[in-house]
């Protein structure tokens, strides 16, 4: 069994007094500034060849209509003519702001707006348009409204359902030109900006102002807040700093019909009136647009620890989480749960040498950050202790400075991107009680060996089935690297993965979104009336249909 | 100016060597309990006689149908008859669960649910009912629709704005005898429970399990947990925790139509459609009633720290409130403005001896909550410190004791019950900038005396002008204790009130909600646009309109 002598050395000088810890820890780095995550752009599946270690090219992605040859095209919608692109081009000008590949051979230029990065997803899609301004998206939905023009509204279109991508010729709308900073005001922590703005931009400018952007997550390089807040991202700083449903304070959003919902409010309090805004939070760009955001942001912690585990179970973990809640409590920022096999594909896919020597079956990533450098050293010396002594955690390292916590956080952060590896991966983002979260994993892992699917060479499609994800919300992240997108391995999983769920009360989204993936499936998580209450709204604001069609509901 | 030997004594123990600090620290009381503050109970009114310094009972309070001439009862809605109540009796069963006002003499058991506790406005209702379940909501919802009954639903009846009193005849629902506590899940924090749960048995409740409701208020002893969701109450802990549209995690529901909205999700994380329950979160009972709530629960801290402080400026307030976010950051749970004008009438009202000697125009309080109470000790008097040695804070107190703890809270949690001594009391709830929060209470003092109306007999209206509140959130209590409710002192307050607020880009209800007071004021912070919206939701939820009418919209 684990023994406090197994400790490899970064922790062990841990066991030193609690003065010289703190000592140690004034030697830290105080700036909570994490390294640019080498997150897959959406553009990226162009760079390289389908060769089986490599990723597929994107013309070698299906299309969805191919994929999902049940889907039809809605012959309500109008086929786009040579006369729409133009009324687009007087709107926006002549320039990059419209994508032609009507009138002209744009297949290229479009092709990165028309699939998602982990080419699972394609559209047909031959305009697309960059507004520069909430006036411009207001008219383009007008128009597109009244000509019965479907559209796909798109971020940074780093999402996993494929809600951001046509499914056939669906106009993408894209927000990346929308990228003001309107205000900031350093005594509240409120923050005004555009759609387009790409969250780690946001967050380094809150940076330089003492501040953090209350959400973050593995693609901040690429995904814009728009989307984040579309989409209602959950990430690694919800257990601190809770949901979008909180933080964004405001929103100014386009109806199909035109509407500027200007309800950008710079208020932490404000009952005047039914939340509307609540609806376009989560609400995947089918009622409309999100074109600017208003959104608390705390003040950014002086002190800043990230401590890596390893662990011989998944009942160690929760063991782990329930001390770290009660005795790091207030300073707790993030505890994140790797099982062994994503850090074993983690090590094969990137050659990266993981923090630990030796294997474990379960990896906890613990961050804290707080205003005082010594007390949180010491809170987390008295946490760490208690987990060895208590043989609770086997081996872990801590972060002594900036380099190796960004390290330590490359661990579960360049998880997702290095799934993609082997040619593409199945993902499903689950709430389930955290009592048998991670059994889900489990037992799909059986299903795909009983199948004969999993297996090292080229016959097997699935490579593994690991899981990691969000311990301190109850979120796991079952994921399925597989070779190539293959029907028996879907037969296997669905509705498999969304009964299992359903049986424990979770939910079929935790954080990712329904899109084209789930719209099936909202039954497994929401009643029939609830249900039936959701399509009233979508009615109510879209009635002709014309926003992200084919997805969601 | 002020000067460290000004400090009264408990405060000056604060000057020790911070090893002695936190020797004194661990004797203070861990448990995070408050007292049961002496709110007044909605039935309360009726205690005592109407004589100048006691308030007015009831039976002597106009009707709202009287002090707004201009609202008349519509005359689509049905007046109820004998087989309405018939229909009831049977459905709910003939004990205290109806109150029948139609065939019998019920004015004395009616008249609690037809007035507010501050005798502002009073109704005609001549039914009340009592549902003791979901179904039993569903069943009268129905009825009342088919029926085109007016109800109104009352929790606590506490509310501020008049929302929760009828204004003619509608039907009271009152939600006082759905009280379980459904389940409570140690590890993740979630409390699912009804919604007449009152407010500080629930907190009680979560006490045993080392838990706290994530809302704490004044009222807390009468109000009850489905009211503060309908009313998205605010409080005093919304600065640490946030509001309750991040808190809430489901609702259930019921629609006019009977429908029951079976969103009781117990899961942090769910994206699977449109957040619907939201809408219900400061609906105010306009569209459905809510009858059980999912909410996250923050551990409760072992560690608590109250300070009590005498200013000299509201600059000084200002300055000592981004100290402490600074300084006390993640550990600040509270931070409290009162000025010198509401302690005094505190004093006057009550005959309680203030924490200070001396006089000053302003106070502030300050709460901090931890897991390591000689952290937070330490982290406190690095505060303290600083804020005497610069000036900041003239004089302070520091509790030592639970009692002391308690003593200090009611300097702040007892001024709105206080300031109806004198027979009413005119509030208002606002959101505005921190830096120009406290102008508007100097502008309507000097209104209210270049308006002769403020004086200290009985000529005048106006006892005085006070403002205290959440600095924290920015969010300030504009009150106007008055002898009597007097036309002229309407006239001088409003719009006058609301155009200030509204030049500020405020919000003229930060946490209060309309109810019947600001329904004709909503445009003051919210545009055409907005309110043409949640009109929308309205009519699409309560096409008939008999949901709490003439209120809100």
């Amino acid at each position: 069994m684990a023994s406090v002598s197994r400790f490899s050395l970064p922790l062990r000088r841990l066991k030193c007094s609690p003065a010289t810890l703190q000592k140690q820890s004034r030697l830290r780095p105080a700036a909570q500034v994490r390294w640019a995550t080498a997150t897959t752009e959406p553009h990226q599946a162009d760079k390289s060849g389908g060769t089986k270690e490599a990723p597929a090219p994107a013309k070698a992605v299906k299309f969805t209509s191919e994929s999902y040859p049940e889907l039809k095209r809605d012959s309500k919608y109008s086929q786009i003519t040579p006369e729409h692109v133009k009324f687009f081009q007087d709107l926006l000008g002549s320039g990059s702001a419209v994508i032609d590949g009507l009138s002209t051979d744009a297949t290229d230029d479009i092709e990165p707006f028309n699939s998602d990065w982990m080419r699972k997803y394609r559209g047909h899609s031959k305009v697309v348009l960059k507004p520069g301004s909430t006036e411009e998206v207001s008219k383009i939905l007008k128009y597109c409204n009244d000509n019965m023009l479907a559209v796909v509204p798109q971020g940074g279109n780093t999402g996993l359902v494929g809600g951001s991508v046509p499914v056939f010729d669906e106009i993408v709308i894209n927000l990346q030109r929308m990228t003001n900073i309107r205000s900031f005001d350093e005594v509240s922590g409120i923050l005004v900006a555009e759609a387009g703005v790409v969250l780690e931009i946001a967050d380094s400018f809150l940076a330089e102002k003492n501040h953090i952007f209350p959400l973050d997550l593995g693609a901040k390089g690429s995904c814009q807040i728009g989307g984040n807040v579309a989409t209602n991202a959950g990430g690694l700083r919800l257990l601190r700093y809770g949901s979008l449903h909180g933080n964004v304070l405001g929103i100014e959003a386009v109806l199909p019909d035109g509407t500027i919902v200007d309800d950008l409010i710079k208020l932490r309090k404000n009952n005047t009136g039914y939340d509307i805004k609540q609806l376009f939070i989560g609400g995947e760009g089918t009622i409309g647009i999100i074109t600017a955001i208003s959104i608390l942001c705390p003040q950014r912690s002086s002190a800043l620890n990230v401590a890596y585990f390893g662990l011989e179970s998944y009942e160690k973990c929760q063991q782990a989480f329930r001390e770290a809640k009660t005795q790091l409590s207030e300073i707790l920022s993030a505890f994140e749960l790797m099982d062994g096999r994503s850090q074993k594909l983690l090590n094969r896919a990137t050659g990266r040498k993981l923090p630990l020597e030796g294997e474990h079956p379960f990896y906890c990533l613990i961050e804290t950050s707080g205003s005082n450098s010594d007390h949180d050293s010491e809170k987390l010396s008295n946490f760490l202790e208690h987990v060895m002594e208590s043989e609770i955690v086997s081996d872990g390292v801590l972060a002594q400075d900036q380099t190796q916590i960004r390290d330590l956080w490359s661990c579960r952060e360049g998880i997702p991107e290095c799934l993609g590896h082997w040619g593409g991966v199945y993902k499903y983002d689950l709430s389930i009680p955290i009592s048998s979260m991670y059994d889900i994993v489990n037992d799909v892992r059986d299903r795909m060996t009983e199948a004969g699917l999993t297996g090292d060479d080229d016959a097997h499609p699935v490579v593994d089935v690991v899981g990691y994800g969000h311990m301190g919300d109850s979120n796991v992240h079952l994921n399925i690297p597989v070779r190539r997108y293959d029907k028996k391995v879907e037969k296997a999983l669905e509705p498999f993965v969304y009964e299992w769920v359903q049986g424990k009360n979770g939910s079929i989204s935790a954080e990712h979104g329904l899109g084209i993936q789930k719209k099936p499936y909202i039954g497994y998580s929401r009643s029939d009336t609830m249900v039936k209450l959701m399509k009233q709204i979508k009615d109510l604001y879209d009635p002709n249909g014309i926003m992200n069609p084919y997805k969601y509901l």
